[in-house]
């Protein structure tokens, strides 16, 4: 039983876990949260504080803190005698968190693999390159620590598992993720510009035939007729989890697919063609070096300031395909988010919501024991039931449609 | 007779105007050049040797020179002895260089009115934001200064001229853009990308009816089927030369339309609505004060790089309307240039040179007395028949179709 919990991050993902932190104090204990600008965790406290997000009586404790600096992360674990570090900073810290977690013991979660910033989109699998190098590590000293633990990668991990088991063999996993809401801006991402575009600047690896292929961003469009949101369209992309499953089920082709609007595509391929979505300097005509790509994400909406006028719905899940009982098998396992709801609920926007409410169920297992791995774990590798129980009972319920998209439609529970 | 020459700048512009001027320095005299980066003037000498452009034996010298510095600029002038002062620098340096011909006693000649970085689209008329406050000075002075110089303003000035001359009464000025040429890049722009975004980023001002109106960029478009290039679709926009055409035939309305194709217009507007044309500094997450309009600067193409792979044509004209010998009279005068033909001579493109060889004819007939005004003139101020003449024989031939655009075609020689 672990407890006492550290966020790291006060982005619109960091609001969303120290809201669903608070509601859960009882179970989580002392609370505090972390990041390079002190004033944006004061802004976060002040909204929990607000929407008395706080279930029992307790602390919740804002600190300034460089991620990047691993001997001040693990000092800051140790004075606030946190057992659980929820990290959803900046990607390019997380190597070093991780880090100060392994010294210190703490359990750690993240949402999304490490970064670094100079290069995008390194090869495959990804979680090769940073994490798993810690995997023995974890081990030995008996680390809790789950990787990539929000939606996607996080909970359409979990969603894989939970589809594998019902069958005998697996064949194929599709991860769609449709973004159904309008938050009536020109243009604006819905989470870290530089991290949405570093997404989609590098290769796009799949996993089909047992290896890894490789295509350019937006070369595979293909319309999914989905649940609530309806058609969609949606572009075969890189994403985090395709390289943990691939891994986990190499005999299933793994593919995730990320829906975008023509205006999206466009104004994305403007910037990319001139170059502004570069992480390499250029030098202006005064002589000053500046990273295009801080420039774009400077003159963008913050993505925390989309949430009060945004409307409309997320769906989010993934399509397996297999064999059960020697027939062919197919089921959609999903959730449908409401970008309203969520900022009635947090203050946030529907997208900030999915991503930041699965690490704190993640937390509540690991709280709780069910998922207290002590070691080095990608969330397919875990039990899926207890953190759908957690998920439907903090906001996010699993549903299936049995026989693919349009199939039976159902709880998870039902199955 | 005023003789000896001093290019300020050396960018795409500055390699027409030294080339223009070595291959005219029997009348010129010595010449000299300078910008901020020496570097710069010594290639631009160096292509002038390759090409063998003097005409005669002479001097053609390269100085570093901060012009915005009015002293270092008139300390420049006695030095050199240059009694004529083409300044093709960026267009925020005009006054300050405007001021050492003023203090020194050269005539001046640029090609655009002068702008502060961040002022953007100034209230109608615009010279009389800064240029025309020394006009008092330099009729005091005796100052020879012809402003707007270039093609348009410029050239199209002296069309508007030429065609008023040919009426009893003008009604209408239609100033005519068209760049039909192809550079083989994704995108970029024909002249320095900060000057050519604040153009079109700004109300556009015109003048109809006797009076100052509005418009948005983009928001009145029209298909002109121009010579030789074919139909061609333009937008009305905002042009200096619509400025002064107005002060001196407010009896005519003057309008000035711009030619653009879909891509770019595309291209304009995401980076315009995103923020990334803006005069005004952002700060980065990292704190970093950056002007995204420089940054974006940075990122495109360096317009004399697209000189050796452009191919295509421009055509610039004035429609002209208004009555004579108490009929309706309609004139086209116009020009046509070869983007290629540019590249071989000068080793610019196509609208480089546009802009580049009018004030050398402007230096060549100051320097032969015929517009040694000794006052300050915008073009259309100043006899067009001389500057058409020398036109002809240095590069831009000036046209007519007599009862408008696809009426009788012939050399102005004939009209």
């Amino acid at each position: 039983m672990k407890k006492n919990v550290l966020i790291i991050g006060a982005g619109g993902v960091a609001q969303v876990v120290a809201h669903k932190c608070a509601q859960n104090n009882d179970i989580l204990g002392d609370l505090h949260i972390a990041s390079r600008t002190r004033s944006k965790c004061d802004a976060i406290l002040e909204s929990v504080h607000e929407k008395g997000a706080m279930k029992v009586e307790g602390t919740f404790e804002a600190h300034q803190l460089d991620a990047m600096d691993t001997a001040a992360t693990a000092d800051l674990i140790r004075k606030t005698g946190a057992q659980i570090v929820i990290n959803v900073g900046s990607a390019f810290v997380n190597k070093y968190v991780l880090d100060a977690c392994i010294e210190t013991g703490a359990a750690y979660i993240d949402t999304a693999i490490h970064e670094e910033p100079d290069k995008i989109c390194e090869t495959p699998p990804w979680y090769a390159n940073y994490e798993w190098k810690k995997r023995d590590l974890c081990a030995e000293k008996g680390i809790t620590a789950i990787l990539g633990a929000g939606f996607d990668p996080g909970v359409v991990n979990a969603y894989a598992r939970f589809a594998v088991d019902m069958m005998d063999e697996v064949k194929s996993i599709d991860i769609v993720d449709i973004n159904a809401g309008s938050h009536g801006k020109y243009f604006a991402t819905n989470f870290d510009p530089e991290i949405n575009f570093r997404e989609f600047t590098g290769t796009v690896y799949y996993w089909e035939d047992r290896q890894w292929k490789e295509k350019a961003m937006f070369e595979t469009g293909k319309t999914w007729d989905l649940p609530v949101v309806g058609p969609s369209k949606a572009y075969m992309s890189g994403h985090d989890e395709v390289h943990s499953l691939a891994a986990n089920y190499p005999q299933a082709d793994v593919r995730f697919w990320m829906g975008f609007g023509d205006h999206y595509i466009n104004v994305f391929t403007v910037l990319k063609n001139i170059g502004l979505l570069s992480e390499h300097p250029v030098k202006t005509a005064e002589g000053q070096e500046v990273i295009p790509l801080k420039v774009v994400k400077a003159c963008l909406p913050d993505p925390a300031s989309l949430a009060p006028n945004y409307t409309g719905k997320t769906c989010i899940g993934d399509l397996v395909k297999g064999t059960k009982d020697g027939e062919e098998f197919e089921v959609f396992v999903y959730n449908v988010a409401d970008h309203k709801d969520a900022y009635n609920e947090v203050g946030s926007q529907g997208i900030s919501y999915t991503a930041g409410v699965p690490p704190v169920a993640a937390a509540i297992l690991i709280a709780e024991g069910d998922w207290d791995a002590k070691e080095m774990k990608n969330v397919e590798e875990l039990d899926p039931k207890p953190f759908f129980t957690v998920l439907d009972r903090i906001g996010l319920p699993t549903r299936l449609q049995i026989g693919g998209l349009g199939g039976e439609d159902k709880a998870w529970t039902e199955a």
